[in-house]
């Protein structure tokens, strides 16, 4: 299995800036050990896997985010620092909150002439831009947020090998909070067509091999001593408690965050070996903006104290 | 073939409030008539198709939207009206110019307590802002830019048909302008599986349909007198004029513009039934910031008013 994910990553090309990236996380880690502090890889959107060499057409999975992006504002605020390896175009954290808008909207020239600044963020914006400039420029001035950006599923696995090697130097004290959406399917390279598939030969047949599972080298191999959190999304409630405990069986993990993709945001269940818990939000709570990752991530934190204090670091 | 696109619309789900975007472009379109504008429909960006009912798996089309939204933006310049037909989450016209930043990033809280707003636009994007805020203000404040957003095929060919509706009342003053990035194939529901295609299930076989062709029933049937703009995006460089030629045939619209996935942004061939076009930026304007699509509205431009002259509104 190990031996799988690791030809899958010697086959793929190397994404931009790589050596670059690789660098910047293991600085990142290594500025947090020395202050101390926890921290979390965040993984947040959906993986593209191309259809064509020279890529016109792609499968894609459905994600934008928002589970993510919110997660890791919830543990910044719970004193973690946050590596958030994210699909580019996909939420990011406290800018997430204005992605309904065209920023320009919320921008306005200057009437006066007293001041520098010709533009301004309109009044009845400021409040709520406000709000989340601060806690953005206070998790930057802090240096407890890296964001990393992929698009393809060969990005995302080599960044992913990547940050996971940055982290194992935390021992107990990193947390993987695993909430891309993977492609469980790609089409080996040997078998892609260069070009663009011709629409005028009539219906296409695909043929796509599975991904290698990169949970068992991930838990066993790359983070050992780390405390991960996997996903299980499905739309089927009947699978959903039952394929949560297969995965920490067969993997050995901590703990995974089990959800059905229509109740997503208002519910979810927290199975580890022993135990499951449902956490869910009552509709007043939906109403006034409450959101279900900050109840997530204060039952993980709990979770991972424990973890820490159980399982000394080596 | 006009069967086959409305067979296909009546399968589909209605896009949310799919009543209201319709009377929304029908007063566009009746207020730029009265001002005796021309009118341009762009479209822009991919169309999602799901693989399953529920869905969280996809295939899409490689499209950043940038081609659309730098010519709307083009279009706005040469006084057109613009409806922007557009990928929710792709590029959209004068704030595409800052897609690399993060928006929280240009901005700043003030030091001074001298005025009303206490967030501004940092001193160093302060002139890259305001070029593109100020032309994004005129345009709706002149109000000739209305945006429309999709995200499936369905929505997609179902906005569009809305959208033809209305412009067809401009008769030979509406320009179609069609950059969408539209996916040939898609899976009908009956074959849809309702769940999440299982992923222990080994590897993935999966059938797709072609979608019918609207371009024949567009043009024929929903915008006849409209002046139409297809493209082609080839990766091979041999089926590239061959393809323009074969669509202008078969389709008896006015316009290809034929490039390839590499040159797209150095590139691409104007088409018309008679003649053809090559358009290419040099390596200095490329580097001095010069976009081909100004180039190519400005050829457009003098085919439409051609066309508006030689075949005279009924």
């Amino acid at each position: 299995m190990a031996e799988d994910i690791s030809n899958f990553l010697r086959q793929v090309s190397v994404p931009d800036k790589f050596e670059a990236t690789r660098s910047e996380l293991n600085g990142f880690v290594e500025r947090q050990k020395q202050k101390g502090r926890l921290v979390v890889l965040v993984t947040s959107g959906g993986t593209k896997v191309p259809l064509e060499s020279r890529t016109v057409r792609f499968l894609d999975n459905f994600s934008s985010g928002t589970r993510g992006a919110s997660s890791a504002e919830y543990f910044l605020q719970e004193g973690y620092a946050v590596i958030f390896l994210h699909r580019s175009r996909s939420m990011r954290p406290f800018l997430r909150h204005f992605s309904s808008l065209n920023y320009l909207d919320l921008l306005e020239f200057k009437n006066s002439t007293d001041s520098r600044s010709q533009i301004q963020v309109k009044e009845n914006f400021e409040k709520m831009v406000g709000s989340q400039l601060q806690k953005h420029q206070s998790a930057v001035s802090d240096d407890r947020l890296l964001g990393v950006e992929f698009q393809t599923l060969s990005e995302y696995l080599q960044l992913l090998h990547a940050a996971c090697q940055a982290v194992n130097n935390m021992n107990n004290k990193a947390m993987l909070y695993l909430a891309a959406a993977v492609s469980d399917f790609y089409i080996p390279k040997e078998q892609m067509p260069e070009h663009k598939i011709q629409s005028g030969d009539g219906p296409l047949q695909l043929s796509l091999e599975m991904v290698p599972k990169m949970l068992q080298p991930l838990v066993k191999e790359w983070v050992p001593d780390a405390f991960v959190v996997s996903f299980k999304l499905e739309t089927d409630q009947e699978l959903l408690v039952k394929k949560a405990q297969q995965a920490l069986a067969k993997y050995c993990h901590q703990v995974v965050v089990a959800n059905l993709l229509e109740t997503r945001k208002k519910e979810v269940i927290v199975v580890t070996k022993d135990t499951h818990k449902a956490i869910k939000l009552t509709d007043g709570q939906l109403d006034s903006g409450v959101e279900i990752e900050e109840h997530i991530i204060k039952e993980l934190l709990t979770t991972h104290s424990d973890f820490i204090h159980n399982r000394p670091a080596l």
